[in-house]
Parts: C-alpha cells; structure tokens; sequence
C-alpha cells in the first residue's frame, strides 16, 4: 500500500516527520506493506513544493534551510497554502502550520478543507479539537476519512489510542492531567528556591519557553489541552473559554515548599469531570498529595490520568519529550489510518 | 454483527466477565454494532454447559453457585473440557482456566485447540504467552485469527495495545515493571515495619496471598510476566526459566527503611533488555529511586516502562485492581478481534 502525504507547515515536527520517515521506510514496509510518499510541502515563509513523483526527503530539509523550497517543485505554481491543498496529489494531510491559540485558525480552517476535499488528516495542532472536534469528526466520519491527532496533547505518547483501543464500552468520568511543560519547569524550580522571573528567564534562555510566555502561564495552553481530551474521550463540547481557570502567576516560592513540607506538591492540574450530564473543566494550581501519580511529573515530562467506569484509575507518563517524540506520535496516526484503525 | 462466545473457566474472571457483559450489552451495540452470546460455559467442578441459542447469564451465575451449570445444557453431554471445545458451536474462546505456572499447561494446549478448530482465542491466561507465544501467534495469523491477551499483565489496563497500537514500527529497547501485587504489598507493609511473616498472614487472610506464597516471593509470577512482556513486544523467545531471578524472600525491615533514608524504595523490579541481537530478562528486589514512576506503586497497583527508539520512556501505572479489571480487558479484546484489529 502507498499514502501520498502533503505536509502542511515544515517547521520542527514535520521536519522531524520527514527525517523520521527517511529512517523508518523499510521497518514501514517490512511491518505494515506501508511506503509513505512525501508530494508536497508548504510553508509560508520558506517556500512550497508539489511533486507527483515524490519529493526526496533529504533534499528538501536543504531547500528548507535555505528559504527555498520551490526548488523542489514541478507543473504550475501555487501562490498560498489553500491553492496547495486543493492542488496537491496526496491522500493524506499532515497538518502541523501555526495555529492562534486563541481561535484555533488558521489550523481549524485548513482540516476542514482537506477533509472536505476528501483526504484524511493528521494534525499536530491542538486548535481544530479544542474549537470544532464534534463538526470535524462527523465531517471525517461521514466520508470515512482518517482524522487523528495523537501528537496533541502529551506529543506522541498515545493518549489518545489508548481511549480508542484500550477503553471501548467504557464511561470516563474523569481525567486530570500535568500537560504543560513551562509551568511544569517553573514550579519545579520553585521547590529549589530559584524566584519565578529567574525561573522563566532560564526556560526562555533555553528556547523551552516563548517570548511572550502568557500562553502556558496563564493555564490557557493546559485549557486547550483539557477541552480536547473531554470533547475526544467524554464527547463534551467544550470550547477553552469554557474552562475555569488560574495560571500559576500568584504562586510562590513558599508556597511551593510549604507544601512539599506537608507531603504535597503543586502542580498546573487540568481536570475534567461528569457533573450530571455536563462536562466540566478546570485548570489551576493544586497541592497534590506525593502518592498521587501526577505528583511526580517533572521538568518536560507529562502524565494524564483516566478514571472509567471500567478500570478504577489508569495513568500514562511520558518522559521527556521533544520535536521528535511529536513527529512520532504523527506517523503512528498514518499508520494507524492506513490499518484502517478510523472505520471501526 | 454477533460473535458466540464459550468460556472456558467460570471462576472469578469469567464471572466478571459474565457480569460485565450483561452491563455492558446495550453500549455494544450501540457503540460497535457488536452482540456477544455466550453459547458455552466449561468448567472441571461445577459442571459444563452449551447451548446454540445463548447462555442466560443470570441463570449460569446462579447455576455455578449450585455447582450444577448442566441444567441449562441443551444437547447430548460432553465428557470434558475438550469434547466441550470441540462441540460448541462459537466464534471465540475465552481461556481463563487454571494453569500450572511451572508449564503453562493446560491453558497452553486449550489455546492450541481452539485456533486449531479455527476459533478466535482471548486468554486471561499468562502460560500460553510464557510458553508458547511464538507457535500460538503464528498459527493465530496463518489461520487469520485473533488471538489477543490483554489482561495477562497488568489486568484490564491496555499495555498490549499500548504495544499494538501506540508504539508501530518501533524497536522496543528496555522494558521494566513492578508487576506482582503479593511481594508489592508486603514491600510496603516492610516499609511500615511490619514484619515479613506478619505482612504475608494478611494478606493470606484478606485472600490477596495464596496458600503457598511461593510462587509470588520467589518472584516466579513476576518471571512469567516479564516473559509475555518480552516475547510479546520485543520478539524475543523467552522461557520463565531463563529469566535471571531473585525473589524477596531475603529482604528485611532494615534494608527497606534505610533505603528509604537515602531516597530509594525497594520493589521487585522485573527487566528485559536487548544484548546484541539477544533479548535477555530478570526479577529482583532493587531499591529504585523515588523520582521513577516504578518507586510510587503501591498496593495492588502495577506498573509497566517501556523505552523504544522512537519515545524515550513511557509508564503506564493502573490502580488498584480487581477481577472486574481482569474481566474488562477480556472483553476489550473481544471488541478489537470484533473491529479485526488482529489483521493489520
């Protein structure tokens, strides 16, 4: 079997997926008869490319470096990414470009119109779940389209495979979770005495957080990531706005280590609950208790834990993460599709 | 769709399992178009029963308590469980029989039987795994049946899927668990200083220990679970006997606590690691430190690390189990043989 790919966005996740491709193609085909074909990658700022044939994966990072993938491409030209989408050659969408935290476009936008053109879509990007999952999924569903998104929350951790294979029939009634790494990192270097700017400072200084870093530290980035896992895996119809929430701006070093003196620490907790037939959110700061799983989720680390009316309390931890652990969760969802994990 | 279940065994498990699926009957048609009717229940002491056009399952539960399961049969008698095997009319097995540790039989050679006889297999069952995964998958996958076992490690929690599923055309490179709830609770008791024959008598009293201990603090279940774990993600073809194995038997009140002084708590850790080409796997009393997930299981809680080329590590910690845990990771590999998850 081939699935033509058309890479939406090549930044560090597609870029990773492509260099993740180059090592994997014979494990692809010896374990799943899979080649996957890379035709086409667009980029705002560093170029597009469309080739029937395939692109050479290798010479593409180059072109990349250098602003200048149109090198790579073949027939007429297409001047922005939704000419691309409806003009590429591919089965498959990879989407993973920017997306504003704040509507979920232009990445909501863009899946709709892959799935309305009748190519499956994997996205990387947060936004179409949190802001349109229900209209996304039906709209997938009903044309028996591939639409999954494992990289989302705890990049490729599968966190969500787990809720499609690992808990059929079963009622979540709950999941908390430790999603965010910038505020992860800070409070755990509170509970060393370093100050909160100092802290922040160190994680921009390592390219570990952003500029403007309101996005993590005011639990908004933790608030999309619980709106996707309840509208995913409780079919809430959350949208972020609809989660309470409070950063971790207000929390002190004494606070954090007059918890851990009385056997707690505190984390960003995202929580989402059955409230009768409503699907309930929060985000804030929580002293938990050291037993507690989540407790112990440090540094770039991440854990989410499901409680289901079928197995008491299941958590799943992953280690430090980075581009490459995302682009990984990406090509599990291809293959995944490609068994045809979406039609049943 | 309706698959004709027989179970073989009809003790706590298959009970659950029973119980489960009359509570869950009407979310599986709902949610998988799936109708699950068992058509025979085969037991060596409280009787046998088959019947082509569906069990009660109320009137089985109560039958077994009469140790009478005959009364709903319909049909000439069957001897035992291999007339049994042979007779009813089914789609797929559910093996949760007794099995001797030592050889993994009969388990071993009832799942054998039943692929022969072009059955799909669910085993709650670790022998069949221990001993023979390489001949039984084989022959599963020539015949183009299922033949899945998620409740053999970790009861219902899905670390098979997880493999299955989450982790596709990765090189698993390091597995590690904390897998035995016996030696796990006794570990704690230690810790709070309750003495090595005093912590067992409880749990022989709550009936968590058996009769003969042995086989859990001479970390022999430990061995067989580590064992399925290998052969199962990491291709290897592992026997329980050649896993390096110390129990916890030597292990004192002294040597816990003052672990615990220096950050560390003792588990009986189970490990498998590739060495060159080979895959090799021990059980040992090791004092972990207490920033590794593995160091925070306590109970009858378990859980399993895996590493792999393509995520660097991942932990799956379920809670507190139960039979009914047990029971649903049986019927979830029923939905996912139903979904044909077992054929790409």
């Amino acid at each position: 079997m081939e699935l033509r790919l058309a890479l939406l966005g090549f930044g560090n996740v597609n870029r990773a997926l492509a260099r993740l491709l180059l090592r994997k193609a014979d494990a692809l085909r010896a374990a799943h008869d899979l080649t996957l074909t890379v035709t086409g990658i667009s980029t705002d700022s560093h170029g597009r490319c469309i080739d029937p044939a395939g692109i050479d994966l290798k010479a593409a990072l180059d072109a990349y470096a250098e602003r200048a993938l149109e090198r790579l491409h073949r027939g007429a030209p297409t001047p922005d990414t939704a000419a691309f989408l409806q003009a590429v050659p591919a089965d498959l969408v990879v989407e993973a470009t920017w997306m504003n935290p704040r509507t979920g476009q232009p990445a909501t936008d863009l899946v709709r119109a892959a799935l309305g053109r009748g190519l499956h879509v994997v996205t990387a990007n947060k936004g179409p779940l949190a802001y349109a999952y229900r209209e996304l999924s039906a709209l997938a569903r009903a044309k028996r389209l591939g639409f999954f998104f494992e990289s989302t929350v705890m990049d490729g951790a599968p966190v969500h495979a787990f809720g499609r294979e690992g808990l059929p029939v079963s009622v979540i009634r709950r999941i908390r979770g430790v999603l965010n790494s910038t505020t992860n990192s800070i409070l755990t270097r509170l509970e060393q005495g370093v100050p909160f700017a100092e802290a922040l400072q160190e994680m921009q200084a390592a390219g570990l957080a952003e500029a403007d870093p309101s996005n993590d530290i005011d639990g908004w980035d933790s608030a999309l990531k619980i709106t996707v896992l309840a509208n995913v895996h409780m079919g809430a119809d959350l949208r972020p706005a609809d989660v309470e929430r409070t950063g971790i701006g207000g929390v002190t070093i004494e606070q954090v280590q007059a918890a851990l003196k009385e056997g707690r620490r505190i984390k960003l907790l995202c929580e989402a609950w059955r409230d009768g037939e409503a699907v309930r959110a929060r985000v804030a700061p929580v002293a938990l208790p050291l037993d507690s799983p989540l407790a112990h989720v440090m540094r770039t680390s991440s854990a989410v834990t499901f409680e289901a009316d079928t197995l008491t309390e299941l958590t799943i931890i992953e280690g430090d993460s980075s581009p490459d652990t995302t682009a990984f969760g990406v090509l599990a969802d291809i293959v995944n599709i490609a068994r045809g994990r979406h039609l049943a």
